[in-house]
């Protein structure tokens, strides 16, 4: 299995806890506030339950990794301060990383595989991020910065250590918080970060409270490690840039493992359609990532029926240009009903 | 001038006060959170000035003016409770009062005319409004439902009562708390209770920030009853349906003519284009009324040059179908740059 370089993320098989999910709370929530968690009457009668988004496309980097940069970055050591931080995305998570960074004064590379969405990496740069194209993939992209966070002495931050799925816990907290009788939370799975924060916190509080990851059936190398427990490599071709992972992350799947009630794959046009019923129900924009919740809930519509249901909105950040694709195949919506 | 009936209004010439907006709070962070203020890269570039935006799309019914409807019905009298409430409503106004009610515990009759769109009629229903059509009209269908509450006692909500308008002020308040630095707000004006109370909260805290009304120049009544100093009827064709006024409202009218700096008028093109560039930048549905901000900065780009500009989005709920109509206009993002 890919074990992921960087900083801490398993100690002698110590997972997190419910308690570094409490303890990151100040970090994130002296740059950011809760997110809403809405009930939709139009996807309740869709799904034949009580149906509720986490809107964690409502973030200011419009997805909820920046609530793990933040809590990253706020315990850097003075000499990591210094060195700045270097790491790898197409998307997301560099974009949490800057953010953190911009918030703390720190400066941040990060490394993306060349031809990267030109809006991620602006967005990148907005934030006053270093971006420096590497390679063709983003295992590529990770390996040449971790060579260039050696030769600096700075620091390089993998994309599942314990201090990102400590932050990212505040949502699935805020989650519970708000609506103590939920019954399921369905969460897309991509490094897994999400998924095993929202089982951790979910989990300890009632384990009753199910969990479920979604991941695109175009990228089902976390769903085949997690069903087989073994560490299974997988094609990769989801249009969903948040769920593309094509090798198994060892320290969320031994999370998921532990916790995780179920795991479903959902076709990419399973998803498309999702973003659709999305902008419809709620007006609010997902992207592919962000929809797999809705079109995993579809799937396991039965199981779920009359249940209080919470899909995570993980986030809204699809380009002007697939939303115009998305809208232009005709009859699309009617599908998913 | 069309003096619309309801509740009090202006009492002997007394307006809205900060203090108003402070006591509203209460009744309106009771059931909401504050909306985020995020600041944007790529509209800074647009511009050449800091652009923020406030973020009242983010809403549960998707508007700012839910807040209004909360600090309303939160001070009802016992026998209004009971009496139930009855308003006309095309839109945003009507989930108000619609979200409110159910929030409290009191039953809600909305008029809308024949032809009303159906997702806003949908949202109303869900929130467990009784919904009625009346009439070819907004006019129309108001009159119809305040004969209805006066034969069955009801309690009429007018669309610019000062109560609504304390509430939405607490959207101006947050402003101008996030960002004590603001140059100038720019918020799109309907019937007027969001400029308004931006108004009145932004001049009381400090006059020099700038506020300034935008309305569509395919409904610009409000905007020439500004101008003009006098009540001015105006044909109405905008297809942003939260701008539509045809007649102007006078108890808005007499703040805006105290406060506002500035009222310019955007072609319905310009908004449409200025939807397409917030898709873009911040991943955030607008509609019209919610991108008609960002038009008139557009316009204004030359004044505003370096200053701390906030937009106001005061609404997301595009339709699919009018999205679909704007994304298939080829070339059209390119023309507002």
């Amino acid at each position: 299995m890919d074990k992921v370089p960087g900083k801490p993320e398993s100690t002698d098989g110590a997972m997190p806890s419910l308690r570094d999910v409490i303890a990151a709370r100040p970090h994130v929530y002296r740059h950011l506030r809760p997110t809403p968690l809405y009930r939709y009457s139009g996807l309740s009668e869709l799904l034949g339950a009580n149906v509720w988004v986490k809107h964690e496309n409502h973030q200011p980097i419009g997805a909820f990794k920046v609530r793990g940069g933040l809590n990253l970055v706020a315990q850097l050591s003075d000499k990591e301060r210094a060195s700045g931080l270097f790491t790898a995305s197409t998307g997301n998570h560099g974009q949490s990383i800057a953010y953190a960074a911009r918030a703390h004064g720190v400066s941040a590379t990060i490394a993306v595989p060349e031809g990267a969405n030109p809006g991620k990496v602006a967005a990148m740069r907005g934030l006053g991020a270093e971006v420096a194209f590497h390679g063709r993939d983003f295992d590529s992209a990770r390996e040449w910065v971790m060579g260039v966070a050696l030769a600096r002495g700075g620091r390089f931050v993998g994309p599942t250590e314990d201090l990102l799925i400590h932050g990212v816990g505040t949502y699935a907290l805020e989650i519970v918080e708000d609506l103590p009788e939920v019954d399921a939370i369905i969460v897309p799975v991509g490094a897994g970060s999400g998924a095993c924060a929202t089982c951790i916190v979910a989990k300890t509080i009632d384990p009753r409270i199910q969990v479920i990851g979604a991941q695109s059936a175009q990228a089902p190398a976390m769903q085949m490690s997690w069903a087989s427990g073994k560490a299974v490599s997988a094609d990769m071709n989801t249009v969903a840039e948040g769920l593309a992972t094509r090798v198994p992350f060892e320290n969320t799947q031994r999370i998921m493992r532990k916790y995780l009630d179920d795991f479903v794959l959902v076709e990419d046009a399973a998803i498309e359609d999702a973003i659709l019923l999305l902008l419809e129900h709620t007006h609010n924009l997902a992207e592919g990532a962000g929809a797999a919740a809705l079109a995993a809930a579809i799937k396991l519509k039965h199981r779920l029926a009359g249940k209080n249901v919470v899909l995570v909105m993980s986030g809204g950040n699809l380009s002007v240009d697939q939303l115009r694709r998305l809208l232009g195949r005709s009859g699309s919506s009617a599908r998913a009903r």
